[in-house]
């Protein structure tokens, strides 16, 4: 009899399964306030190396990290309209302080425009104080309805970058470099997930932008994930806000501001991008641990020889990790490492140290290897960088398999059953927008025949991606 | 006639000295929302690195990060008697979600301990569980009357570490472990602060705690500033949450469990200790910029070689800046890097180049060097370990220097009025603290004779040290 399964099956109930799997891998648990979530260690290392690599790309643009305040006055997000009619009704209201009431109630920060766009005010003046290119990393609070952890919860950590600049086309620009060298860039290379760059259409801009920007991706389930975005703000908030400079003829002028994000909503989206009925899988670049050395049984020196393969793959500047608790059984603990998605197991055990060779289980595939001791540093590192090609190249078959070009409405609704559908964007159109929503389907992106940005939404042979998307 | 000073001088009025420092090194602005900050870039990188240094000492003990909630309910702060008549005055307070009142109030966190109970609960089992060390950073919110940037806001940055543990012993060792490896050699080695460890007396505990520890500082105007604290809770939060395990016999016990932390406070330590009337003095260690190469005028090459000696600086490991803003005066980018701290100033004029040398100006000295172009990468690495140990003997030379050794109240409060003092605790005792109290004079800490820890406030032969604080 087949024992049963850690985790619900992906095909039997893929929420069920990712709910199990964050679970089980230990990365997160609801918060005690509706939608809240506590990021436990091992989700929290994820999140970690997330922003690390993330920091990096963000300050190779010229971008400097800041800090605003959690807490805005309502009256400033009501400055901009659009932005305030979008996020007014997901607040959260701070009405007392200190045992009193406040005079003006203040909302903790959904997101930072509008306290940005106050100090960029302050500290333009002139052209030569442009482009002025600022990010901080922070906690923001929108209310959800439905909150599932990671994806959407009410509570999120994210970084947002806030830019102004003299021009239209430079803001455009930079909006468009975040979008492909900080975060595309980010997402394909270390994450190992695929992502389709292209434009929202109009109803699904951020409320005050005058072009969003967005990476999709696709999840085991055919859903899409939008995993960050890119704004084109125009002069909406240099408006609303006063963001004003002195040009080189002495004339006042508006800025155009830029601002962009990505979240601990990516780290849902790792889950579901590689994981398996038995787990995670992680890409040994954002992976914590890449490799762990298991000590089978502390018999014949196998304890002392795992220690020793864990300093030799450290010095190689792998991150490896011991597990000597043998006093758990070996199942058991091999299970847990699996959830946790290591990438590499190495098994150290008396009877692999009497042919001098140890175990090596890669999480992305099946089966076991034996190796020879000797070596196991380099020849682990240049494993990692095996699994991680394989797994973008995995997503990016299944995504491309997924994938179905449609020339019809309905074609496209059947399509987003399972996947992706990509349609002429001439067969949508705001109508097309509505009886697809009917189907709970929406256009994710427009892209240019060639995978490429367009420049507005009614330049001719658009594609319009769709799907279901959480 | 000499030029108005830039800053306000110290001695004149430190307060206003310290608001000008910030003000014009362009650390920080007064946010909108009463006692709130905005930290600007510079300010920023400097709390970066401080980052970096806490936590890699906080990774060094076990201890592993995580996040929880910002919003906590009011109904876990009132389980711990003691936590909530300390912080329930200070609350800011969140009654409306989603354009609903909410069924409970909740509170910004002013400090995490409640919401790490309920999930340490459910997390420890057994004794193979403990210790459970934790940490997260984090934005906190406390209600402030008279905020004054970084030093007191109403919302500030920190890390908060919060441990379980199987027996008293082990959870005072822990917290010891924290102020000592941790903090003290922090703010000694890096922030160049001498600081003193000691214990608190009773009435300045952290509400809740059994034990609180300290590090105290002493500023340039002698009054005393709590850098950190490290407490054990004893089982008074256990007992509140419930925080059980099952001891190796298989008896249910309750944890023992301790919390410290240090903040964005620790930037206007750093400030106070070290900054002349010129600005702010950066210990090279935690300095974002070690060394601004200054082209002087951008003639016979210079400009090409400054480039050429920041990417020597860089490539020994120095972070070195270049500033070639030759349409800004140079005296008044000379200034403005003064008014930063950055500890070397090298400047590079055609001059200088004709002779094959360079001018270097150290921050923490008066005066200027002509040094070769020749080495300069390995000269100034050298330099900056002797400017990072020249500020902390400065620091302690004013420290020991400012701090008198009395036997009655009254010399306390009179040595207080320049500095510390240093008293007999069987002098003070309970009474002797109103009377201090009176006179705006507080215990910092109590200590053995030899500085070490005492265990208890009623050892024999402790020392009080007492002045003013921040």
């Amino acid at each position: 009899m087949a024992k049963a399964p850690i985790l619900t099956p992906q095909a039997e109930d893929f929420p069920r399964w990712y709910q199990d799997a964050v679970a089980k891998a230990e990365l997160a648990d609801n918060g005690p306030v509706r939608g809240t979530m506590v990021i436990r260690p091992y989700g929290w290392a994820i999140w970690e190396r997330m922003q690390a690599e993330v920091d990096e790309r963000i300050k190779a643009t010229g971008t400097q990290n800041a800090y605003f305040p959690v807490l805005i006055p309502e009256s400033y997000i009501e400055r901009e309209k659009a932005h305030v009619e979008g996020f007014s009704h997901e607040f959260w209201t701070v009405t007392h302080g200190g045992g009193k009431e406040l005079e003006e109630p203040v909302v903790v920060r959904p997101t930072s425009e509008t306290v940005f766009g106050i100090y960029m005010a302050k500290w333009v003046q002139s052209y030569r104080d442009l482009p002025l290119l600022l990010n901080q990393w922070a906690n923001v609070m929108r209310w959800e309805l439905r909150p599932r952890l990671f994806l959407r919860t009410s509570e999120f950590l994210w970084q947002e970058g806030h830019t102004a600049h003299a021009t239209e086309a430079d803001a455009a620009a930079f909006a468009a470099r975040v979008l492909h060298d900080v975060y595309e860039d980010f997402m394909v290379d270390v994450l190992a997930i695929p992502v389709l760059t292209g434009r929202k259409t109009s109803r699904e801009r951020f409320p005050g932008a005058t072009n969003t920007m967005t990476l999709e991706a696709m999840m085991r389930d055919g859903k899409a994930l939008q995993m960050g975005t890119s704004h084109e703000l125009g002069r909406n908030f240099a408006e609303a806000f006063d963001i004003r400079y002195l040009d080189d003829n002495g004339d006042q002028q508006l800025c155009w501001t830029t601002s962009w994000g990505v979240s601990t909503r990516m780290v849902g989206g790792l889950i579901m991008t590689h994981g398996d009925d038995r787990g995670l899988r992680l890409p040994p670049r954002v992976a914590p641990v890449q490799v762990v050395v298991l000590v089978v049984r502390d018999e014949q020196g196998a304890g002392e020889r795992a220690r020793l393969i864990v300093e030799e793959l450290r010095a190689a500047g792998v991150r490896a990790e011991l597990d000597a608790r043998v006093d758990t059984s070996f199942g058991r603990r091999a299970v847990d490492w699996e959830l946790k998605g290591v990438p590499v197991r190495l098994e150290v055990g008396p009877r692999d140290l009497a042919n001098m060779s140890l175990t090596l289980v890669r999480r992305d595939h099946e089966g076991k290897d034996t190796i020879p001791l000797d070596g196991v540093g380099s020849r682990v590192a240049d494993l990692l960088d095996d699994i991680q090609a394989s797994l973008l190249h995995e997503a990016r078959l299944r995504r491309d398999g997924g994938t179905a070009e449609v020339t019809s409405l309905d074609d496209a609704v059947e399509a987003a059953r399972t996947g992706f559908a990509r349609i002429p964007w001439s067969a949508v159109g705001d109508e097309g927008e509505d009886r697809l929503a009917e189907h709970g389907v929406t256009v994710r992106c427009l892209q240019r025949a060639d995978g490429g940005l367009p420049a507005a939404d009614d330049e001719p042979d658009l594609v319009a991606v769709v799907a279901r998307a959480y």
